[in-house]
């Protein structure tokens, strides 16, 4: 008890999501995933509140991330710029060994609604932790919530691509041109 | 028990709505709801699976009138022009006499994280309503998704204004105006 477990949080989530995918999200315990990665449930409780906040463990750090990478943008970026900075800061965070994960996560959350809410919940979380972000720059409403309302939407696009097995291309690449293809359509509402 | 009790939907959430402002919304139980209505539990449940649902009731409805606006748009519409008849359609079920109910809403669900994210939920119902209904009338992707999404927008804006109870703009003029700020902000984008 109160041991700690060497990177415990991976364990986990790798157990999470096999287990998710063997034999479904909603008939797999806590108990089972943490023996699936040989750890106790204390330990899992340690980590994380329940077995559906496995999978969006990493919400911190990716909106951490963003917001940084905003803020350390040039002082002469636009607010498309900034967000194409924090975008790209992101997806390099999903090296080519993370894509396994990726692919599981995809289809976990694909077939389960409950995880979609969940999903579209941190899609919010990103988004205000960009706009905020971008207030801190300077750049007004509503012009910074719809450039980080477009940019999570990239980022969205270009994970679900990413994380389509099918698909070989590094996350940066797809979420660039995810980006690209959103600016041009939103250019020609009207 | 199975009597028929008129009203009561409207009933429960006048009454709901009293109860979360005067003691909050965690404190409230269904069985005060229910009694400050002058009804049952049972009568509560045949309504709403929980008192979180009596405050998003309108979900079905409004996504409905969203969607028969946009197709009943005339076929030379812009996507935006089919956007903007939706929300004056779901503009105009804001009548007059809910707009107490509009300000107590407002004031419950600012105060409370759940009913947050419960609200941004609803928001992407109703954005992915209006989606699909752009898309029946041929709107490809990303237009469809994005003309809703600021219709979402424009509206959560509108209802913000008309349910502060320092304004007396009718919800159609307020909604409209909001719609006009964003697409003036999204031909602005850079």
């Amino acid at each position: 008890m109160g041991r700690w477990e060497p990177n415990a949080r991976e364990r986990l989530l790798r157990a999470a999501l096999e287990l998710f995918v063997e034999q479904g999200y909603e008939a797999t315990t806590v108990n089972e995933i943490a023996e699936r990665a040989g750890l106790t449930k204390t330990t899992f409780f340690r980590h994380f509140p329940d077995k559906r906040e496995v999978l969006f463990a990493g919400q911190e750090i990716h909106t951490r991330v963003l917001a940084d990478a905003i803020a350390a943008a040039p002082d002469a970026a636009t607010p498309l710029q900034a967000v194409t900075a924090a975008l790209d800061a992101l997806s390099a965070t999903f090296t080519e060994d993370r894509r396994e994960i990726g692919i599981r996560l995809r289809a976990v959350i694909a077939a389960n609604s409950e995880l979609q809410e969940r999903a579209a919940f941190k899609g919010i979380r990103l988004a205000t932790a960009m706009t905020d972000a971008l207030h801190a720059r300077g750049v007004p409403e509503p012009t910074a919530s719809l450039a980080a309302e477009l940019g999570v939407r990239a980022f969205d696009q270009g994970f679900g691509r990413w994380a389509d097995p099918a698909d070989r291309q590094p996350l940066t690449d797809v979420t660039r041109r995810a980006f690209d293809d959103l600016r041009a359509a939103v250019a020609a509402l009207d």
